[in-house]
Parts: structure tokens; C-alpha cells; sequence
């Protein structure tokens, strides 16, 4: 007897209605060993690349096993829904919307994947618009107890799963474009951009900026600092975040007010008198 | 050795508050081993009626064992809390103000039930105001545990539960009338019609509506379809949800802002035209 | 084989970033067998002084174990992160910036503590602004899995914790100046007042009282009842909340709306007429 893999559960169900908890539900039935993990359910409604964004952030902290993770405003329409295995063994499971592979690049690609369609694992029978519970749920159960994925649905080219047209941030001579890829309760703005680029930047640790909002917003003065003790409150700082990229935070205060900005939204940054 | 039986847990705590996880710690106190599945805690704030239609809803999805349900307005009142047995075996706990009714009812009725006024599993000193904590938690954990319901508290009649008035749809030649049972966080509005009942309306799939909120509110166009991406974004729809009831939505937006409705207010349905 | 130490987690994380949900992913990867209980983590941002008090009332209704509490406004500056047994056995964890304190008073006081800088249970790298995942939940899933408290860090003398001068409630020969520690999903506002020391108080049960916001704020009458139905529909009382503190509640209403309260603010009571 082998102990289930761990499951941890992502989506943008919230927290209000039941819909993560019957998902819960329907793993416990099939699964009453699993450790379940909640990620968050807090991704802002139908917004695949945040929750992607999230996901492939949140995943390496994580121990190996199925990552189930729903944001899936196509439910019920063409968009296939899939499990696939990643190159160092991890199991994911969800629409083939964009949303599964920034995590699947993360683990290596995806080695293996499987249309869920006609999967013997669903429920029966298997709704329009809720196939967290009907689908993903029940699979991702069964996963974690041992099944093969080649069980779970139909071989698909592991190639062929959506991936979204990344963002990609511009570094000219004297500016930087980069894209905000989340904010956080405290009002920070996770960019994208790695903390390992630092060198490539038009400016360094320590100088001052002019940040504003793409397209003629809100503008305010920053310090590329290190801490967020490192400027005054109230006052703006680019540094390194928790995940190694670089992100806007403002000292007891919050960056996107600030700036008006939220995930997805473009910013521009500047050396301050440039 | 038998393992305890799965708990499920929902009420109007909401999350940023401790009660949901101050019932939960009592649970695992008591009944370490015992799986606790949260259904949610974000029912509206002494939404009785809101609470027993999702709890109804929710609990065929989920592994039989002990229910726990806390909408609660009366609490410290006449009001009595109860356990019962509904006649297909599960175990509901919570205040006998109807929120159990409509679940029990899912399970073939109460075949047995107690009034847990002098529950010898309450923790001492009961609150007035928290029975939650001090008497739901701790009876349904040691339900979990195996404890006879007999033994939980004092027999009453089963048929003397408390039931809510049913809101009942009306269906008339020209209109149909019925009540929003909850909206969900994509602005879905389910209805107290089932989808069964789709041959007794006066008008059918494929048709244009108007729908009205009741009392001269606000109205829209909506059509009488099967997936969200059947109508433009922005139109409403009238489809078969997931529980296999009515429901109200708009394609990438929200039908309860649409037509300025909550869960409890009427909905006037009519073919277009008339 | 030592069943491991069940682990409580508190934060101001909220429930929309994966905050805490990366916090339980790294637990599970070290402790896979323990159980974790979310208390909650909808303490306001940053909010020290309220997380401590809600920490110290939720524990005494948990199991003794591991108690993992983040409310970190100064990570990645001077203040220390720290673990710490209580006099009673409990292990607590999480920044020494006063968030602890009151919930090591509950069980006796600190009486082994240690500096986490240096912790050899710390993921690596541990990054600067996110100590809760870095440090305080491996720290925490160490502990549960039966680690020493002394090969957790650095020892350090207990009574060197940080401890928040504590706001002293003003008992007057014509009125009472309280403080709200908490106000809850209902509106409900706790004051730093135990219901021990009704005797001292210039009203009694029963008493019709003048209760105002501190300062100038908004004014209302209240009754000094004890359940919320002693009152109309509307009106206030001031009552002996769950966890034997005085607190104010507007039956099938809000409290801190009527004032205009939140935690932290200051209460003036009088009896009614002076």
C-alpha cells in the first residue's frame, strides 16, 4: 500500500460560494488520504495568466504530487481539458487554456498528456459549466491514488497544449517596460521581470526612478532599494520580491493605488531626471 | 479501530474572522484523525434560507459522514440546536431554524433527531452567543468518532424540525415567476426551478426572453440557451447550471448586476415579444 | 513512531494570494502527516496588535501543538523572528514584534525562546519579504515532527520578547474608556474589557447606558443585556461576548457601522441621562 500523493488545489472560485468545497468534496470521496492542499481560490475571475502566473510561482514551494488548478472561462465550449506530466514527474490538472503550462515549463515541459474528454475517471454525468467538480476533481483524485495518467483520458502531443503569448519586457537605453503579473494584498506589483536582469537595466541598485503607469498614468518618484525600510513610508521602491522577480512595493503603503495599475497592466520605468 | 467519519462544515463565518477556525481547532481536538472538508463559510451573513439551498446542493457531492451547518441568527434564543439522521444514514448538525431541512430532505428525510439543549458533548461553560465552538463543533466531532446519536442529546420527534416556507416558482400561460436562490461570484443567478420542469414553460430552448426583476426593477433580453458562448458577451442567458436548476448568466459578465437582483428576490421570465 | 504535533496558522495573508497557501505547501513538504488548522487569515494587514489578541483568544480552544502566527509588517528589517514554549508546553512561532506575547501570557508566560536568524530549519535562500514562507513554516514543521526547541535557533532570553504596551480600559466613577480589539464579520465590537469586572463598573445588568466613539465620534444608547434579542431589532446593547470580554452588537445590525469604530478605537460608556 503506497500513501496518495499530495494534491494542492488552485483556482478563482473564491471563497464565497461552495464551489472549491464541493471539488474538496468530491477528492475526499475518492481520495479520504490525500493531503490536500489549498494554494489560493483567490484568483481574480477568469484570469488564466495571473492564475498561470501564480501557479508556476507557488508550485516549486510544493511537494511533488497533483497540482490541480482551475480558471476556465471556456468551460463547456471547445477548449480541451487535460492532465499532463511534466519532464521531472509532477502530475497537473486542468483546461488546456494557458493556464497549466508556465508551471509545466517550470518542471521541465510537459513528457506526457492526456485529453480528459472521455475520461473514465469524470462524473456521471458531467455538467456544462462546472467541470472542476465533474472533471478535474475526480481525476485529480484518482492521481493521486496511484492510477496511470495514461488512464485518465486520451494521448494528446504534449506539444500542442496552449501556451499564451508571453508578455515580454522591453529594456531600451534609458527606459524599461516590463508588465505587472500580480498584485498582492498589501498592494505590491510583481513584474516581470527576473531579479537576474538586474545588469541588463538602464539603472541600478540604489538609483533613484521615475515610474508611471503605460499610456499617460499616474506617475511617481522610486529608489531601487533592497527593503522596503530602505525609503520612507509612503514613498515607492523597486527590489527583488520573495520569487526572484523584480516587483513595485510602496513603505506601509500600496504600489498599485498608487500607480492604478493591476495584473497585466503595462509600466514603464525610468533613471529619476531622464 | 474504525476511522472517524468525514466532517463537512459550512456557515456564515466568513474567512477574516477566527469562528471557522476556532471550530475547526475544537474538531481536531477532539477527533484528530477525522477528515474536516469546508464547504464554505462566506453564506451571507443569517442567510438561513441562502445556506440550506447551498448546503442541499452541495452535500450529494460529498462522502457520507457527519454535516456540520452554522447560519445562526437565533443563537442564544428559543431556538433549539439539533442533530439528526436523515434516513439514508448521514448526520446533520446545527440550530433547528430550517437550515438543515432541505439537505435532509436530499437524504430521504430525518428518521431520527435530538435536541442538543443538554448534549453531554458541549464543551462547559457554553456561550451565549458562539454554538459553533461550544456545542455543533464538538457534537459533530464525536459523531465523527462514532458516538451513538441517541447518546448526543435528548430525542425529539424528527418530524418536528423546522422547515422554511417553501418560495414557490409560479408558472403561469404568458410568464414565469421565480426566486433567486443564490449568486454566485461570477454574477450567476440560480433559480428555485428545476430543469425538469423545462416542458411545463411557456416558451423553450432556443427562445428570446425578457426577464424582469420583480416589482418593476430592472429588465434584459436573455435567450434560452446551453453554454454561456451561445449568446454575444455581454447577453444574458437562461441555461440548466450545474446542481441541474435554472439559472440566470451573462456571457463575460454578470447577470445579478444586470438585473440588480440577490439570492431571495423574484425574477419575472416571459417569451420576448409579449 | 510519534504521531506529529498538530500546527494552528494565523496571518494577515488574506485569502487571495497564494501567501498562505505556499506557507501549508511548505508544512506538508516537511511534515506530511500533520495536521494543520487554518484559525485565520483575515487578520488586517500589518495589524499587530489584533492579530496578538485574536491569537490569544482562539488558542486556548485549540490542541496543545505548534502555533504558527504571521503578522510582519518589519520582515526583512531589525526585528527578530523567533520560536518560543509557553510554561504550559505550547510552541509558538512567528516574529517577536508583540504578535506572540499575549498568547504566551494565556499559558504561563515564555519559558524557552530562541533567535531564528541563523535556524538551521530555514529554506535556502530565505528571501526579505517573505519570512512566513522562508522561515517561520519550516521552523514550524520541524517542531511538529517532535525537533528541539533548542536546535531550532539561537537561545535567547524569554523575557527579552517584545510585548506591546497594552491599552488599559479607564473605569470612572460616571463612565468607562474602553478599547476595540476586534470587530467581526457581524459588526461586532470587542472591547479590552473582561466580563469579570462588571462589579466595578458605574452600570450594571439591565442598566440603559450612552456609548460613544472617542474624540467627538458618533454617539448611540445602548442596554447592558445579555443576549442580542433583549433588544429591538436596531438598537445596541453591551453584552459578555464568546471569550468572556464585554462587547457592543446591534441586534440583526452593526455595531462598529453606528459608531464608526474599528479595532483600535477608543469607547466612551455612561449610564444613560449623565
Amino acid at each position: 500500500l503506497i500513501a496518495p500523493l499530495p494534491i494542492t488545489f488552485l483556482s478563482d472560485y473564491g471563497h464565497d460560494d461552495e464551489f472549491a468545497g464541493v471539488c474538496r468534496a468530491v477528492i475526499v470521496g475518492i481520495a479520504p488520504e490525500a493531503r490536500l492542499i489549498d494554494l489560493t481560490h483567490g484568483i481574480r475571475p477568469e484570469a488564466i495568466r495571473e492564475g498561470g502566473a501564480v501557479l508556476a510561482k507557488a508550485l516549486p514551494y510544493a511537494p511533488a504530487g497533483v497540482h490541480l488548478a482551475v480558471v476556465d472561462p471556456g468551460v463547456g465550449g471547445e477548449r480541451r481539458g487535460v492532465a499532463a506530466r511534466a519532464a521531472s514527474g509532477r502530475l497537473l490538472v486542468g483546461p488546456d487554456n494557458g493556464l497549466l503550462t508556465p508551471a509545466l515549463a517550470r518542471f521541465g515541459g510537459a513528457a506526457e498528456a492526456v485529453d480528459l474528454a472521455a475520461s473514465p475517471f469524470r462524473l456521471a454525468p458531467v455538467s456544462v459549466t462546472f467541470h472542476g467538480r465533474d472533471v478535474f476533481a475526480p481525476v485529480a483524485a484518482r492521481l493521486a491514488l496511484g492510477a496511470e495518467l495514461a488512464d485518465a483520458g486520451t494521448a494528446i502531443d504534449p506539444s500542442s497544449l496552449v501556451e499564451l503569448e508571453p508578455l515580454v519586457p522591453r529594456i531600451d537605453a534609458g527606459s524599461v517596460t516590463a508588465h505587472v503579473t500580480q498584485v498582492d494584498r498589501f498592494g505590491n506589483a510583481a513584474l516581470d521581470l527576473r531579479a537576474e536582469r538586474a545588469g541588463e537595466l538602464p539603472f541600478g541598485r540604489g538609483d533613484a526612478l521615475r515610474v508611471a503607469a503605460s499610456g499617460g498614468g499616474a506617475e511617481a518618484d522610486a529608489a531601487f532599494e533592497t527593503t522596503f525600510a530602505s525609503v520612507e513610508p509612503g514613498r515607492m521602491l523597486l527590489y527583488e520580491d520573495s520569487y526572484g522577480n523584480l516587483a513595485l512595493a510602496v513603505n506601509l503603503g500600496s504600489a498599485a493605488e498608487l500607480l492604478d495599475v493591476a495584473a497585466g497592466d503595462a509600466i514603464v520605468l525610468r533613471p529619476a531626471g531622464r
